[in-house]
């Protein structure tokens, strides 16, 4: 790798000589990495965090601020609180790893966040069945297809749905041990699936603590555009983590806090008024519903070279 | 700012535009930010963090380590243990930080790391006094004048003087509340000071935590090369941060685990055999000694600008 040059003109040459003299020592120091891949993201590490305090002419107090605010992320991340993963999602650095892990294929659906909020072993639901158990909102019919890239169906594929109740909170947010609004179902012979979920509704992400206080600094939402997580996996095919979102929530103009949006993923759930039949003859009771089609499309598990 | 393009040949215009686009909504996020400066520095970590990101094509495991590396330096973190300042120092950040707020200018002192050990109210000692205080060691007579840039004579300068004794380790680091190889003294109306310390020796920073064991993972020393720190003031003048390092200390080839070494300090530490007359006849019952020369030029407290 080569040492990028920074444009500082404002500094003379022997000034950009003694910034660039220790960034070549940093990176000299790892020579003796004998993992090559360690020392590859390590020079890197080193390459940016350099260019990053050169560029900005970091001040020794905005060192020490920098420092202290990774002490207070430090300081509230439990087992129960991941705030560096918060960091993380709303600097997009977890949406720009699954970029680059999940490299857009032909008609393959995109991938987003995965999100601390997926469980194992969520109940089985037939096909047609209530993810809901409970939890309250507005009911969602969800159907669509599982295909590989060349529209082939995917019989058997695993469909893992999640999501948030009304009140913007996850089944695993309650203290009573509850399981709602999450389960996984299997798409039939013609790939086909369906689901009762509830309608998305935008949530915040915890913003009590040192990412709550940026984003509040930089004048930005905690908010998440209302969402349904899915996770689908199938033999030989490429493992998808993504969401939908639903097409009308003011929350996507105004940035999904972790910026999980893709316009591939945003999807229209219809509105129907109270009343209207359902797909499957299941009395609502009198309530509105939405109903949204997603096509899920799984790349191969291994893509060739010449696709990408 | 403009968005750094990334040379990545080996992806398609397709993905190369998602990664893109997703960088420039999450710089865009920051459009609201009404400090101007925060605003500079989350994009400037936004666009390294990013193209980091998509260099090195960080898998999802990788991210995993990091995060959980983030999660072990904030929990060993305290009131007394500041994994997050290693970490900084040891990727040659604060070292970075530094060179950026001392520039270079004219033939002014070179600054270096302040390091964890600066105590305040650290004891006077007249002119040609003793720092050691009882610190073990061997004695080292070192004499320099203060200066500015034109080779005015600075009297009355405050020079802090603090430094480990031979086993390697700070006064603070003992816990009998000793105060020890540390001092400040007052330059003459010539400039001049003068006092006995310890002949500098290597030592370890803090190893048994993450930062140890990235260091240890990457095959690096965590050994400092021996030093002395120097802090000096004087009104209108810059304050100058800085150690001097022992001229044939093999630490030096090895390399300084926080990269604070500069040519223009390291100095030679005059060995001095036995029963060698000191410069103020002080009896050293037998001891060998070494003695050292540092002249210290202060640069203007306010650089001009056509001098950079
Ligand atoms: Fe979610
Ligand atoms: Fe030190």
């Amino acid at each position: 790798m080569t040492t990028p040059t920074h444009a500082t003109p404002e500094h003379g040459d022997r000034q950009t000589a003694v910034e660039e003299d220790l960034l070549q020592r940093v990176l000299d120091s790892f020579s003796g990495c004998d993992d090559p891949r360690l020392r590859e993201i390590m020079e890197a590490v080193v390459r940016h965090l350099h260019g990053l305090i050169r560029e900005v002419r970091l001040t020794e107090d905005e060192w020490r601020h920098a420092i202290d605010f990774l002490t207070q992320v430090g300081h509230i991340t439990d087992d129960t609180r991941q705030e560096f993963i918060l960091l993380s999602d709303t600097l997009g650095a977890s949406m720009q790893t699954i970029a680059v892990n999940n490299e857009a294929y032909r008609n393959a659906t995109e991938a987003t966040v995965f999100g601390p909020f997926f469980v194992d072993d969520a109940p089985a639901i037939p096909l047609g069945g209530d993810i809901a158990a409970g939890a309250q909102g507005e009911p969602a019919w969800i159907e669509g297809t599982v295909t590989d890239t060349d529209g082939t169906p995917v019989p058997g594929a695993r469909i893992e749905v999640w999501e948030c109740d009304e009140e913007g909170l996850y089944d695993v947010q309650y203290d009573d041990g509850r399981t709602a609004a999450r389960a996984h179902l299997v798409s039939d012979e013609q790939g086909r699936y369906r689901f009762w979920g509830l309608t998305p509704v935008p949530y915040p992400i915890p913003h009590d603590g040192p990412v709550g206080r940026m984003l509040d600094a930089v004048g930005r939402s905690p908010v998440r555009a209302a969402h349904l997580h899915f996770m689908v996996t199938a033999p030989g095919l490429r493992r998808l983590v993504t969401h939908i979102f639903v097409d009308g929530d003011p929350q996507l103009a105004i940035g999904d806090s972790v910026f999980g949006v893709k316009d591939s993923l945003v999807t229209a759930f219809e509105r129907q008024p109270a009343g209207t039949a359902t797909p499957d003859g299941r009395d609502l009771g009198g309530k509105e519903w939405s109903r949204a089609r997603f096509d899920i499309v799984l790349a191969p598990e291994d893509i060739p070279d010449t696709h990408h």
